[in-house]
């Protein structure tokens, strides 16, 4: 596998004209996209592609593509709410789904669709609340500022405000979203055709994947909602060569990361990760032996778990680069010294990279205990079980000393989620937490205290099944009721669960706050330190790391190359029966061969563009220079698995659906015209009446 | 945990006072014994100690330690040969196993236990055949020239010869064995006390196991042996403090490696491995759930993963500890600076780091293809199926001429494997095979043209369902007939197992071509290089690094401090049931709960002693300067788990049984009287009968 070379923001320097950075919109170089690409991106144009583009859930990105609030994203990003509105006997994520008519679109249980109206920077305000602060006091009243200044901004429940930081706290900025709680399935093609080739060809290219699902957001009023702005359709998708926008959420890069953090992710948190991942792939891949239903209800775990094992590899093997690490110090190092050559600059900012060494190493020493304790057992159930036992706890307090999630301005999310209808499924609840548990007592050994406190005499299977079986919290209204009885209704609860919530939550309290005060504050406040020097010594025209909110980048339709040979931007959709074997994960779901004689094969179906993305950038829009849909991301190639680290233009590419491909599969397999008449009004009806999905 | 500092071996430099080392019988350090412990063995004593020491199957350590012929082991070497005596109804793994009279021991199927004879230096004859010659030439060179004298030595079947080689190859030594192929099992306690504490206790210590085994080796006559020398039993055991020999066959460590080696190591060997090792646990774990016979077939499996991946994990946080490694690479660069001080030396020796590092590069680019066409899928009838196409093409060749493994002078041990008894389980055999021909697709990817060979239009379940669905080569006389039937038979064959061995074998000689050239040929002859340096330089008193043969070491019997405490070096029987849970892997089998009153609580159970030993040790025995039995060694601590690359008194320990325990269980637990009576002639019956476990 080709790993990247010397790229700027490894330099710490602004990309000159390469395609690299995940922007802002209040820091977009659009004076670079001019020079390189001969068009410049005005603040009208910035403005209608920022209000185009949503959030879609926690992790993924979409887009508006109607006038009537019909929202695009991945298969894989709405496959959570696909997979909660299936059943036994209604696999929606084997068989797909199309509502014919508006009233046959299904609410998702628990999906939360954000668009940003409004970017503010607050970095003073923040500033001026820590500033001499160290330790609790550093880490209490950032907390307490960003609350109030969520709160303050949070006027109604249909706006979200969070406080983003970015450049590793070098700045603060707060972002306004308008928050859509009612969104409804439209559309999902079947799992084999959205997720052809499956896990082999994941990450990989040449691709063939119609990784699409359509959605619409509701407003209360029970009727579609219009957003502001919303995209419309190119023609004939984007050319060879062409510039391509894409506007999304990237969940997060390290690349303004220190030599320190880098070796922690290297030598610990990674690896421990992928050892964890691996084994529990190992484990869902046999439970789904144990039966169709168990294997349906456990595809949503194994496909998360196996694409975060890839990434994951992907990410270690650029850290494991001894010459990528090399350049890496080499840039630190230049960064250092030119900051020790100045007195004031040393002054100032000198320390900073040992302090966070030494935090980093204390979060070495209280790793296996924050994980075990703070990460807790991975099950639904716990998980809501602990959301009731501190929502008792927290809400009664002043917003600003709450944990972080349970200030006013979350509680909408909060309630959404705590309440979803979403299906729970018992016998994997028992594996998943068996499991956890036992990672637990491996990690922290049998004799720890911690272990011995929530095992007792039981083993980790024993455990699970008794509080899993003995749990009412998959009824909604016991839910209900313990949310709202408040901490005498959980301390009067007999349900197992919350018993075993309650039981974890002092330690799990305890860690947090130890890993709040020792490490993210101490690396907070040095890593505001790094991003000032370089402020200072490379000037402000650098993109801050990903962190899961809005960034638009930009590139072109491009090849490249690999072992040698020059790989083809296009695949086409000829491509795909050609790669079919018949068997999972490379047989065609029966509409696809059903049509094939109807389908063009020289559509263009998937295509690769140098645009610098990163995992959270599923589902975002591909664009032109007009803002009209030209593609879908879904993917990265292989090489840019690295792209966390850096961006290498000559082999980090973005994998998308062609706008094309799309078209003609919603026409021709799907008949949907429904939905094509919607994204591009005036389009010629297939006249044959839906069919959807068989 | 504790990971160990600057030790001797990471100097190249002999050791001086330090209890450091896995000796060889020809070059043991007697002197510096006696100045530390004030006992000097003498050659005599060593002569007996190796002769009252066996090799136990492939992997593990034993000892003789009746006049018939009785041979002390642990139940997790000895757990082969008691699971494939076992059925679903009789299953001696869970209720243990005692052979009241000699006319009950079980013949295992497939065990060979060696006694080593004679030691030959043979460096001269090697570097004779190799002189001059690279590559291709001189890799065959030096199998021709191995097969020769091994050839030579093995005058009959009952001798067994093997060209040993010792530092890196800077020395080749003939080891001359007794061989013994009839080996019956007497006695096997309960898993559950064999083990107890399981995984999470396994490399930890406090221990409280009865990790033994007995089995006898028999003549050709049908009767027992008697060999030449046995241990006899010690009265007491041996008191903290005392000077403790074991003498044994550790597996392999790497402490002479070069830094690039360790790099690939750590970099990429061992992450490698640990994900997959991760994975199958997961599956396995999983799979057990299939029901109680899926549990108990593959149990062993499961066993050798988890303790496969916690040794391996331990030795990878050693590698990834930066202080350690940076050790190494000084003590790398004082050797060099050294040998490029002299220009003799550097014109000889110079070169070869370097040589070395463009080898692992060459490693590094065709490792998953080696791994996936030479490593091969993974299940014990398609090995059965690859050795005899193998044998086939081999056996009609010059003797100097063929695999390494198909020589005349290997043929009893080809055969004693090929055609073993041991039972093989269908159901698991798919699950395994499935499960590594889903890692060859995920490491080539679905379109490496070896893949698409193997996978044809078939997925890897199958695949797997099919070759193992339909193969005969459980039934031994189909084995025998494709044994003797050689090169027509197996052309002949329509067994899918065997054409699948025989689609896949081209690609595997080829790519074993090349790593055996283009890689060992070069790290071999290079590493002959260094450690010649390392003996120019440090002089010849240096132990070579572990290599699976006998080797003796000593240390005394010393507690260590852990987290800022001392572990003391001894546990108690009453510590056993104090840790009892009553739920697995720390629940006491009903024949200990039984016996609980009558066992003396104060019994020494296990205990830790300084010694250098790892993985390939188990079973060895611990004797005192008297050479008698004061422990059986079953594991190391947790910090021993670093020792592949050095040795760290203060807390590296082999952890064994204590003589007293095993002598307490045996009588009150087990009633074996009979076993009592041959370890320690005159014991006082306890009158009661043999019962042996339930």
């Amino acid at each position: 596998m080709k790993r990247l070379l010397l790229t700027a923001s490894l330099l710490g320097v602004a990309p000159a004209l390469a395609d690299e950075g995940m922007w802002t919109y209040n820091n977009f170089p659009s004076a670079t996209v001019k020079a390189k690409y001969g068009f410049e991106p005005s603040q009208d144009w910035l403005d209608t592609v920022r209000l185009s583009s949503a959030r879609f859930g926690y992790g993924c990105s979409a887009s508006f593509v109607s006038a009537d609030g019909l929202v695009m994203t991945n298969h894989h990003c709405a496959r959570g709410c696909i997979q909660q509105l299936s059943t036994a006997k209604k696999d929606l994520i084997a068989n797909g789904f199309y509502a014919k008519t508006p009233a046959e679109e299904l609410q998702c249980p628990a999906l939360e669709i954000n668009q940003l109206q409004e970017i503010t920077d607050v970095t003073e305000q923040l500033n001026t609340a820590t500033r001499g602060l160290t330790g609790k006091a550093y880490a209490d009243s950032l907390k307490a500022e960003m609350a109030k200044l969520e709160k303050a901004c949070t006027t109604n429940d249909a706006v979200r405000c969070d406080v983003v930081t970015l450049y590793q706290g070098g700045r603060y900025n707060l972002y306004k979203y308008q928050r859509f709680q009612d969104a409804r399935l439209v559309f999902a093609p079947e799992h084999a055709i959205a997720f052809f080739g499956g896990d082999p060809d994941n990450f990989e290219f040449p691709r063939y994947d119609l990784d699409v699902a359509f959605v619409r957001v509701y407003g209360k009023d029970g009727k579609p909602a219009r957003p502001s702005h919303y995209f419309k359709w190119s023609e004939h998708g984007a050319k060879e060569g062409e510039l391509t926008f894409i506007s999304g959420h990237p969940g997060k890069t390290s690349r303004g990361l220190t030599i320190s953090q880098l070796e922690f992710l290297r030598d610990v948190s990674l690896p421990r990760h992928l050892f964890r991942l691996s084994e529990l792939r190992g484990l869902v891949t046999e439970y789904q032996n144990r039966g169709a239903e168990q294997k349906r209800t456990s595809n949503n775990l194994l496909f998360g778990v196996e694409n975060s094992l890839k990434a994951n590899k992907g990410k270690l093997e650029q850290l494991a680069d001894k010459n990528f690490f090399a350049q890496k110090l080499a840039a630190e190092q230049e960064l250092r010294s030119k900051v020790n050559a100045d007195p004031k600059m040393k002054a100032k900012y000198g320390m900073a990279w040992d302090e966070i060494a030494r935090a980093q190493q204390t979060h070495r020493n209280i790793l296996k205990e924050y994980e075990a304790q703070e990460g807790g057992p991975s099950s639904q159930l716990f998980s809501l079980a602990r959301t009731l036992v501190r929502a008792a706890e927290e809400l009664p307090k002043p917003d600003a000393e709450r944990l972080r999630g349970f200030n006013d301005a979350s509680l909408p999310t909060l309630k959404l989620q705590t309440m979803s209808k979403a299906p729970i499924y018992p016998e994997l609840e028992v594996a998943q937490l068996t499991f956890s548990l036992t990672k637990m007592r491996e990690d922290l050994g049998p004799d720890h205290p911690f272990v011995k406190k929530v095992l007792g005499k039981e083993s980790p299977r024993t455990l699970a099944t008794r509080v899993v079986q003995g749990s009412k919290l998959a009824d909604l209204k016991v839910r209900e009721q313990l949310f709202s009885g408040g901490k005498a209704a959980i301390a009067a609860s007999k349900d197992p669960m919350i018993q075993l919530a309650l039981l974890v939550d002092p330690d799990a309290r305890a860690i947090r706050t130890r890993y709040e005060t020792e490490v993210e504050a101490v690396i907070r406040k040095n890593s505001e330190l790094v991003a000032q020097a370089r402020f200072d010594i490379y000037g402000t025209k650098l993109y801050p790391d990903a962190t899961g909110t809005l960034r638009l980048s930009f590139g072109a339709v491009k090849g490249y190359p690999e072992d040698g040979k020059q790989v083809a931007p296009f695949t086409f959709m000829s491509g795909t029966f050609e790669h079919a074997t018949g068997e999972e994960p490379f047989a065609l779901p029966k509409s696809w061969l059903a049509a094939q004689k109807q389908l063009s094969p020289n559509t263009p179906m998937n295509f690769v563009t140098t645009n610098d993305i990163i995992g959270g950038n599923s589902g975002s829009p591909v664009i032109n220079q007009n803002a009209e849909i030209v593609g879908l991301v879904f993917d990265g190639n292989i090489q840019s698995l690295g792209g966390d680290y850096g961006y290498d233009e000559t082999a980090n590419r973005a994998v998308s659906i062609h706008s094309d491909a799309l078209i003609e599969a919603l026409q021709k397999v799907y008949k949907a015209d429904r939905i094509v008449q919607e994204l591009r009004p005036g389009t010629a009806s297939t006249g044959k009446g839906g069919s959807g999905p068989q």
